[in-house]
């Protein structure tokens, strides 16, 4: 099978649900939630590489031999929303203060502060939503629960806020670095593939080697996205590069030199790769989406 | 019964949940793990009256007497969670701006905006993983549907985004007015007393009953918070007192007068009222909640 096209295909179905599923204001909606609606799906709509939902989808078709009952898209644009609403908060003067993001003024430039902060609470939100409208008790139990899981202070938020502490005092550690990429970056990453594999009724076994596929993939998917900041320019990035030099951030690249810092997101992939190729049903698609994401130009 | 004794057995259950189910960092946690929970500690334990986990356990007992396997604290922490965390980003500088919440300095004043701003994220997250973790299946599909529905753009979000919108433009009409409180304030109270009623098994009459004294009530819980906004001092507030006047704000106490705006309050209380007292099991308890909060100094 063509997996390009495949790939094609995918992102279009996932670009049709976010356009179906996100917020819309109704007709009689006061401004307050006309201007809300308009800034999520202004984030929303940017055109990301909506990775999570691609390995949201990817992990259920593998799994979903015998579930052929559940529609996976609504959890892939829960997923996309709480990615989303990460982006704008990360973005905000008080976080990393950026202006530019998928090719576009960042959300709180676009409108201002205040409806970046509420457009991504709202956005967090409406993810929960998603997963307790569209699937029934056990099932939005457990994706809710991955999902919360993933995005908790343990995880992406204890991430994002070391991420903070490292880049106002000393740099941090190989170990406290792979901390932040475990939490900040993989920790999404793990929950879509395994929110993937819940909707397609995998076991245990299954769960695991998603779970520590979406690892090895999150540490790689960061580590490219530090070489590419530090080796690509703002126009192919669609967000300012050489932010992390110019802030002297520490990252992989700046830690362990470019060549290393390839070596060690080539390995990474490699274990993810063995870990789906491991699955029961062959996992062929999330390796090539896999490598497609350690060899991305953006 | 002395409802003032039970109303106090309830604080001290209810502040023993939070300070059980609160998040704890592991001890092997980085910095930026404990910072973070560090400070959703300080917010949540400020000493808050505990309004919306007080109704959910009030409106569980009204309902629950057919159902005695389910533990309704979990839930009531994470509607206090989010409350907190809509606390936390309403003083933010790109909101209220405000230095002073429960008698002591906000928190991105005691810490800074960066972990205000995710502190709030990890305790709306931490909401839904309370509801995901301590409830069946379709316990804890209508618990986080029905949190997310009220904390949604639409409803709590939404309120807040046109009250922000109010502030900066023109001043709002009195329908306006409405909608603000009835989404920025009621969608919550609304939401935990709905929340007790599916704990306690409530059916669909009982619950269109919850939904309705939730609605008057939170009605009625604003337009006290702005009389005494006009009246009352900072010291008895925990928070800074003539705050609107001074901002020009329009509320139901400048829009209507102090005792017309008195007048409605009593009212829609009053209707609050009449809804519990025709609850199957007679609501005498949450009737003394909502006088009892028509009736408050702070």
């Amino acid at each position: 099978m063509d997996f390009s096209n495949k790939f094609t295909a995918e992102l279009a179905r996932i670009n049709g649900a976010i356009a179906r599923l996100a917020p819309a204001p109704p007709a009689d909606a006061p401004a307050g939630g006309r201007r809300l609606a308009e800034a999520m799906r202004y984030s929303l709509q940017a055109g990301g590489k909506r990775v999570r939902p691609m390995l949201a989808l990817a992990a259920f078709e593998v799994c979903a031999a015998g579930r052929p009952g559940v529609d996976p898209l609504p959890c892939a644009v829960a997923l996309e929303c709480v990615h989303t609403y990460s982006l704008i908060h990360d973005d905000l003067p008080c976080m990393d203060n950026d202006d530019l993001r998928r090719g576009r003024p960042t959300l709180h430039k676009r409108f201002d502060e205040a409806t970046a902060l509420l457009a991504g609470d709202a956005l967090l939100t409406e993810a929960f939503r998603l997963m307790a409208t569209h699937y029934d008790g056990d099932l939005s139990r457990a994706l809710s629960r991955t999902l919360a899981d993933a995005a908790s202070g343990a995880r992406l938020i204890g991430g994002q806020m070391q991420d903070i502490l490292a880049e106002r005092g000393a740099p941090p550690s190989a170990a406290e670095l792979e901390y932040i990429h475990l939490n900040k970056t993989a920790a999404l990453l793990e929950a879509s593939l395994v929110c993937g594999g819940l909707m397609g009724g995998a076991g245990e076994d299954a769960l695991a080697l998603l779970r520590e596929a979406g690892r090895r993939l999150g540490l790689a998917f960061q580590i490219v996205d530090d070489i590419l900041d530090a080796t690509a320019d703002t126009a192919s990035l669609g967000k300012t590069a050489g932010k992390d030099a110019a802030a002297g951030k520490t990252t992989y690249a700046s830690l362990h030199g470019l060549p290393s810092a390839r070596k060690i997101a080539a390995e990474q992939t490699a274990a993810a790769l063995d870990a789906f190729r491991s699955l029961p049903g062959g996992g062929a698609f999330p390796a090539w989406l896999a490598e497609r994401l350690l060899n991305r130009k953006n």
